[in-house]
């Protein structure tokens, strides 16, 4: 098939090289020259701008947007007067399901479809193929099987789960699922990257308690201020990180993906020390405790892993002052440099 | 009655004053001289050691320590020696429980009476009284009650729980409580000052929100590590916190006396620019969280506010790096500065 | 001044007696006839419906609605068509902050005055007065001091804030206070109602942990489902609840009024048997943490808090199932039951 | 190599199964006859009792346990004065690795030897190979490396991490690793297992927030006691949930062995409906909580899993009481049953 690709940066320039591999053509444009010429040399058809890459498709068209969600407004409200009844517009990036819903809903007025797909696999897609999470009317979607088959991975990319291996690899073991309506595809992503977020986060803290299992062997503080360790012969461990990592990916029941990482980075760097940890949230993290927060359903894990992000990026330093404000009124307590 | 006194910190050196108003009589020690000679000032009578304080006291004894947790033992260990069947030593300060069990046990075997007492009231204990929690045999607390009287808030420092109020001010009411065998005082003294934590950091939190409320006004990041504010029209405001801390001391529900501290702090210092935010914790609320564990019950609240005063003092750093490390290895998504 | 009250409820009732006590008047009106014709009986003038509610105010009219927060655009939707321009309209309810913020740019257009007003102090409130967080135009805030006068408490409701001393009392101190512009007023209750179910939470927390300190004394399961309790010699004591709340209002740090309460309810039934423990929430405390989710902002407490309502009424039933069904995939581990 | 085992549950049976698999040969005990004599039937010498296990193993002898935490005591004690200077003594189970440390400084004094070693892969781990995570004396791991090459999962059950691919698989990918002296291998099985369940919690509150997708067809309540859905019209969804585990495992970043368990487990039964939702806690994940709680470390991720296992089994039964007793006292708030 043929697939016009907008936004050409780590997700979409893989994607449509490996949309290319599987012998589907692409038109692509990015606001950055460099992205686009990248991948005119990789074999795709490269746009002027919006209106060229319009015209480039055949129709019914296909148009595939992978910008950051808060360009997907302004790129959709261009490219809208240019499609025409019957195109297809999929936005592969990670939108506000919402405003998936919103959209659909006003392109469908104008007959043109709107599918939103929430896409995993970040840099390793290429190789290994991204997970898709499809939402939008089921018709735009059987069209698109040739383009999710190439993007999928390969089912054999996990083992048959025990129940399913009598009968042929159907569904979601092809790494793709059409998940319900418009929003459900951007739904399901933002509660994935929820729970994505809480993965790190179980990780981050344990790894983090490893780390510090030596702090018996420090020098304890005697003071009003300070809480000196009961135990401090029970705190005298110097853990091998990037070893431990390393184990836990056989046999354990903490074996994952991500723990394949966090095995590669610290075996890179046992003390990660080109980080600094102000970590970034990219939104479905925020947005899944909201939802759970609507639903009125606990989610204590996923929202204190987002809340431990906001604070690594020194989020509640009024907080912390006001604490500090209080033991100082309350107890003459002083803080501590 | 004559008590002697040894620690004479924010604490104990007002204690004494407090006790001395009441027409008690102590002999006091600490390390620090200008301690002992600032309370010698107020009509204390000093001792130049240990072993002098504990000649100066008449029989049996009471000895009331109100030194940091790290330092009873050592204290108690010269002390002991020192102390007669009969007498009272009385654990004032921040010991942790069991510590108090396990020192009630050992001196028990001497005959030495021990009561663990957690007192409330910081630097305004002095004026207001301070509330006394209350651990050991109920014959050492009988012997001891002139002593509790004058230390703790005269009844009317409340108005009265309307189911009690037909009858006269009995039990806890006076401000002081025995609370069960000996650890109990220091059991009741742990949980409150978990309450403590808890009670802060729901405060903290909630000026933490009204201060970022005009978010909206501040220029938005649009990039893929950065989630845009969706609605920045619902986030333009420009609370007063010293007048609404002030507002909220009259008729609302989150009354308290926490709160009243909070309206001093943010009148002087709306920023409360004089603190840094590195939140010291001083054992209790360590201990509660982990009584609550050992309890099998839920201290979600409890145990989330400890553990932001440990972030405040950047003890997640290696977290948060693993957090980035992981992001950088999964997405190739570079840290923000 | 004359004020149209719309809702007669817990809240609205008592409001127009307190109003009524110091002289204004009022007209009333509910969809329950029996809560109308209670306040005729104490003095109100009384309303058919709304055409007649209105028709019996002067111009510029006062109205003012305390309704669930459900039904509020039902109300305006109604009443709006009524009013004329100049009158003021005031929801007094807990709507969403947004919402009024809406509904006042609505309002003015027609040039309707809308004020969204936070009131805290639940049935306590006709007799100690309300705490009134005020939100919108300066002019309308003008106008109504009188009433405000007259529903917030006095400012002896709280002793003076040391720094604040030395002048008349003003601003805040009267007990209530204009934060804003539209959505202000609705904006600061709702965060300190968040702060409120953290409070709330706080204290539950710690008084489980005294409830339960006894559970050494239970007989232990020693089996692979079940951790022994490790020192059951530390979890031997039977605190005196009721007693232990009266205790800390006296010169303890954690003194509020919240405790006040509980002091009233744990001497009432220190079982707390007439609860079953399926504990609501009404808005406030999630839109707090989603408030904070926009704003990026850590509020760990405040959500625990949320959270453990939402489980208390069984919202956590699937996740419970799932981490069951997991334990039984990996261990072959059986529920107990 | 020759091993007596004592326990012969899910896992100590099955480690023996795999010992003899890999032609070690195994003298086995266990209190219940009926676990003795399967493996008898499976080629295992059996003994019938402590003494007699003893008697059959050569000197040096080999013993390993895996019995419950609760029992390791008890069995030591009657096994402890039957082995001799030389023997190694092994804790397999899930011991806290305080104990471990005492019981190591115990058995040294008689020159016996201790290893303690966390065992990971549960009901999976005769096919697969165990994780194993071994603390003690360098010269005791050297002697047994036999038998942990023959318990350990090959190094091909993980892919290389990249940046070790080019030298042999060596050191924590032959799938065990002496982690550090006594009390090493424990430690690191508990934060195992404290990470444990938080990835388990993340699934769990993910998937409970897809499950509950569709509560905006429900009928909203409109009381003072419930919060209206604001948006229903954007929780309309009705998920698949097996289908989504099963999309997920593959090319997405959440994929892992837990989500392969729980594709299995949503397959057979899309609701759980097997399950009550009572979930069980072994004891790790509160000691990794204690743990960090002690270096001052923040865990809230960890913490929060735990303590949502806590509320699974009512355990905040009383603090809900206390909030819904709390709400009745300042406002007249019913609970809706």
């Amino acid at each position: 098939m043929q697939i016009g690709m907008i936004g050409l940066g780590r997700m979409g320039a893989n994607m449509v090289r490996r949309l290319m591999q599987a012998h589907h053509s692409c038109v692509v444009w990015d606001n950055s020259r460099k992205a686009v010429e990248a991948l005119a040399a990789d074999g795709a058809e490269t746009a002027e701008n919006l209106r060229d890459l319009v015209r480039r498709l055949g129709k019914p068209r296909v148009v595939w947007l992978m910008v950051p969600a808060g360009f997907v407004d302004g790129v959709i409200g261009e490219l809208a007067p240019l499609l025409e009844s019957g195109d297809i517009l999929v936005d592969g990036g990670n939108s506000h399901y919402r405003d998936s819903m919103s959209r659909a809903w006003r392109l469908n007025e104008h007959d043109i479809h709107f599918l939103d797909i929430g896409v995993s696999g970040g840099i390793w897609g290429l190789e290994r193929g991204y997970c898709l999470m499809i939402g939008g009317e089921a018709e735009s979607v059987r069209k698109l099987h040739p383009v999710f088959r190439a993007l999928a991975p390969p089912h054999e990319a996990a083992s048959r789960t025990p129940e399913r291996a009598n009968s042929e690899p159907a569904g979601a073991e092809q790494g793709y699922l059409h998940c319900g309506p418009n929003g459900a595809g951007h739904f399901v992503k933002m509660v994935h990257n929820g729970i994505e977020y809480g993965l790190m986060a179980a990780y981050a803290e344990g790894f983090n308690i490893l780390k510090n299992a030596g702090i018996g062997l420090e020098s304890q503080a005697h003071d009003a201020e300070t809480t000196p360790l009961r135990n401090p012969e029970y705190y005298r461990f110097d853990f091998n990180l990037p070893e431990i990592a390393e184990l836990w990916r056989r046999g354990s029941v903490v074996r994952s993906w991500m723990l394949d990482l966090a095995a590669s980075a610290l075996w890179q760097s046992p003390e990660l020390d080109k980080f600094s940890g102000h970590v970034s949230d990219s939104g479905e993290g925020r947005w899944t405790a909201a939802a759970a927060i609507d639903e009125g359903v606990p989610a204590p894990v996923l929202s204190a892993a987002l809340f431990q992000r906001f604070s690594s990026r020194d989020r509640s330093e009024f907080a912390d002052k006001f604490l500090s404000a209080l033991r100082w009124q309350f107890g003459g307590h002083r803080e501590k440099s």
